[in-house]
């Protein structure tokens, strides 16, 4: 019941771990957009574990296929179905967790819910089927990139304790995110949460962290009064990605902290509109765009699935001691980067679409 | 087009300042559920201003008329539309400041997405139209209470650099959290709290704070995987609330800090269910509750309108000094308490009915 | 849950017969539209009872009042909130019956759905309710007609067996169906059905109806494909109108009876666009308009509240004969007439935003 | 935008003629209901062309794969993906028709709306569009069938002048629909209707139709008032299916004919619960099922494709002469039967879910 997001781009995921695949139907594209599987591939391959040291060893080649909605490389209008097979599965790694709800994984609230669970657990609620995000949030970021000139750059802002520091929000780029493996535009802070999740790794445990993103050239006039708030929209489609915590716009927890004269942004003369002066609303004022940058950022927990020992009880209150012995990642947010872009994305273009029916 | 929340249990809100009234219909109520105006009264009450020498002076009786959907004191099972009627208006308080958009408030905003602004200035970006949430969430959180045994509860967590020490979620109630005017349950820190208020209303300045909320006894299997996870529409709800900038559940951004062998929270046998030893998760685990409290915090920025000159530009761009005349608050954390609490239950109304469907 | 229509022009209905009022929350119309109460006072005066012989003689003053979302006659682009209270209840007239499902009413399947009944049996099937869709409708005839020069008249097509012959689609207006109680263009019709109406009142019985209905000037290109064809959307708008059982668009259910060489509706050059000679596809084709006039027919059945003896049980199945003593109409379809064309102006508001996103 | 339906049940299809498959994905059907390929795959076959000599020569070998939300043949409660391969596409048979809008197909309205079309023509208007639409109708059928014993049947009513008598809807099956081609019960019209369809066949014409349907077993309490009435939730679900130009339920047009001392359904007590002696109403009172048989007709207009010369014109409004040399069908009905069935099937599995939340 909660696989569609949007209003107007609207996306319908579908898949987890060990069915045929994991895939997407984005209803409400318009029609007309140069659309190649190369487009949605590039961000798929920046979500794949195993592309570096830091991540997971599985090698996961996960391909897209345009299945509808396209003909001769342009969208039709019609519903555009996206799908990645599943091709390494290996349920057995996990058979053995089975008897046992993992903690902090989705096992017993999946069990509870459904009354059945997919071999793989947690069914959705796999990583595996952040994919199809990914895959429909690369179609909404060329719709914003080639109707409305977006940019959506999300990067790396801490692994554990290891904070970067504040990076221009003007001027990041996905060049200069990619350099490291980690994500992390500055080099200094790069190599020390590279190290840190090396530690961590050798120490069979994992790390949370922080993704920051920054959305450039939104329209100002985007986003619905109320309950459609842009930020709301965000909080909603950033805390529904595996693994978040937390969610702030502009200033956020740290905006609580402050006295109004120094928290409000004055308006000064910006290009022949109105900007601020400074943009601790992050973009947005009233729930509504302002022609500033949308910068936000999203907190993410420690991979629940770590080799060292813990202690815990079965699905009938046994205790025992659990060991996972499957492959994880140490580290999640390297990897979360592009689908915090996609779900940016998402968000926009619906926003976008729908706004451009008042002019 | 975006006043409308929920999927089963669905409210729709309308009003702003200057018109003839708030209100908001909910749609789905379930029949035969006691109700009467009282019952709503009660937390709008709590929601008002003037009720303190902490906020603003203005005497808004903000009373609620039950229009239509119940009879004899009980819910029909069909629309329950209620009214508060706008009372004290003054709009000339705010008139000399029409020509200048207000420094991080809506002002700007919804000049460009409508062409067009309400008397009031922002519109729906009002405070006055969290009457209509308050008043549906006190009829979501009568059936949450009479049919689920659902509490809520929800205080002032910090104000400024004040924070409130960690309360105990499992005892917190509204008579403890109601004793003192800001709304925070510890004496101490409600003290230094209103000290600060004091301080920045003497400034003319405003502040910022931090409303903590637990949900109690919510049942295990709420929530939709994917993009209706229990913390994403809780986000969403909470980000909706205006001046709000952050939001994060169980660890949250600290959260993302630490390792996963101290974040993960253990199962342990209670009361014939599983239950968890720790509760960094929050209640929720892959987005679906798991039977422990819910326990989150919203970030809320400091009031845009102070008393103090602003430097700022009118709409054409022309500098200004702004100082505001009208009434306003130094700090809106006490009375966003019985809106971070409304938003709360319309979330989990909705989805305790979504999954009533299932069993 | 049923209460809300439209996906970007959205219509929340609220209210029954004898709460304090019946209305509707219209939100996503654009702002800037002139709107005052006399643009939506017109077509509820069309509406009301007691307008002439033909129909009940309970004289309901339904007078409506704008909550919200208009300023100085404008629209602000927010929740237009309409009320029209309830003023004559007499709810003793209906009271003897309630011990007794009245038979094609809706008291039964209310009391299984709901266990619970409003005073007038079967609580939103009134036809009270259907003030708010002719309120709503105004505002969306309104925006049809300044931003699109939509014009939409509907007429009474058959009484009974009395049927009107056909009608001219490119010039019927309200003036010339107004002209006569019965609403009904062609003058001789309108008298044999007067005549039908009356000999049925005489008789304590009630008779069925057609309405008809034209939507000229309406863009190409409305409609989405699939599920929310134009056609399909009109077909729910309408058989949502409390007593109707069918509906039909172009050549209908005599189109079921003839050939594709005789049907097709050949392409001929108009006005610089692509027109058809024929309209036997009544104005949509794949779902979507194609410029010429939207033609479509609504059957309604006979008002089951009849002054006659009807032999009938109890609701714990003991037989009684009942005998209406309340109010009642003979024949609903003059009364019909404006709700029909209101919930046309609603699916046609809503297909003419979505398209515009699209340009 | 509207390739989804339904608000718990939930379907999105996608897919046109010529790209790599149609499909649906089904979200909100309840875990643990036994789901193989096979339950959807009968359905599939009934719809295929290709099965008779009445339809076209086509063999479409429509084969189905389940894609995600089911392991060792049970749903888990997670979105059913379904795929149907295309196979035999043959898209030259369509290329010389596209310099002119075939008369009363979607291509012109389809390049008014998008500026594009796929090459078939009209897109998302093609029956094969149907079979994601029969796909999730297997499902939820499925449901209706196993969790409250609903039986739905269709069969064919009409084949252009030839009516078939009325049809026991208490005792119809599909065994017997499906002993003639023309899915016609009755022997004697189904022979006439098969003659009628060869001789339009041998004309090079085309014919149109009417498919009945009768929904046994349906709880009475189901539909939802106002807006979403089980007629409406019908009528809007008959009229998406292509080619149809009408619906009615009950005593429907020829209701509007009858006098109410005639038409309304006295109650008599049915096997402990309160039943209808007659059933004009067609199984629902005020939007609501009241527990009888649902009765409805669809209307099928001639299919537009058609071997003999038409005069029309080409995109730029030169006159043409077009004759069809793609394969066609003379007459969709006996093909629309599952097609019914299957939206019968969508309506009804949402309303009962929907409704399941209430006790």
């Amino acid at each position: 019941m909660s696989s569609t997001f949007g209003t107007v781009f609207k996306v319908t995921t579908f898949g987890e771990s060990h069915c045929a695949g994991v895939g997407v139907v984005v209803d409400g594209c318009p029609s007309r957009l140069p659309l190649v599987e190369a487009d949605i591939q590039r961000q798929l391959d920046r979500r794949r574990p195993g592309q570096s040291r830091l991540s997971t060893d599985r090698d996961e080649a996960d391909s897209v296929t345009i299945l509808s909605g396209t003909e001769s490389g342009l969208t039709l209008g019609t519903p555009i179905a996206l799908l990645v097979p599943n091709k390494d599965q290996r349920p057995t790694d996990y058979a053995s967790m089975q008897q046992v709800p993992r903690p902090s994984h989705a096992d017993y609230t999946y069990q509870i819910k459904y009354g059945i669970r997919a071999a793989s657990g947690g069914g959705r609620s796999s990583a595996r089927e952040t994919i199809a995000r990914v895959a429909a949030g690369a179609v909404a970021e060329k719709l914003l990139r080639e109707r409305f000139g977006v940019e959506i750059v999300a990067w790396v802002g801490a692994v554990g304790d290891v904070d970067a520091p504040d990076v221009d929000v003007l001027t990041v780029n996905r060049a200069g995110v990619d350099r490291f493996d980690v994500r992390c535009p500055h080099a200094e802070s790069a190599e020390r949460m590279m190290a840190e999740i090396a530690r961590v790794k050798a120490a069979k445990d994992s790390v949370g962290g922080v993704v920051a993103c920054v959305c450039r050239n939104v329209p100002a006039g985007l986003g619905e009064p109320v309950f459609g708030k842009t930020e709301a929209l965000l909080a909603q489609a950033m805390l529904s990605i595996p693994a978040t915590k937390g969610f702030e716009i502009g200033s956020g927890f740290s905006g609580a902290r402050m006295l109004g004269s120094r928290h409000n942004d004055p308006f000064v003369p910006k290009d022949g509109r109105l900007g601020t002066l400074t943009n601790r609303s992050g973009g947005v004022q009233g729930g509504i765009t302002n022609g500033e940058p949308i910068v936000f950022r999203v907190a993410f927990k420690p991979p629940a699935t770590i080799g060292r020992a813990q202690d815990t009880v079965d699905f009938v209150g046994t205790p025992v001691t659990l060991e996972a012995r499957g492959r994880h990642d140490p580290c999640v947010v390297p990897r979360a980067v592009p689908i915090v872009e996609s779900m940016a994305a998402l968000v926009l273009a619906d926003l976008a679409l729908i706004q451009s029916m008042r002019q």
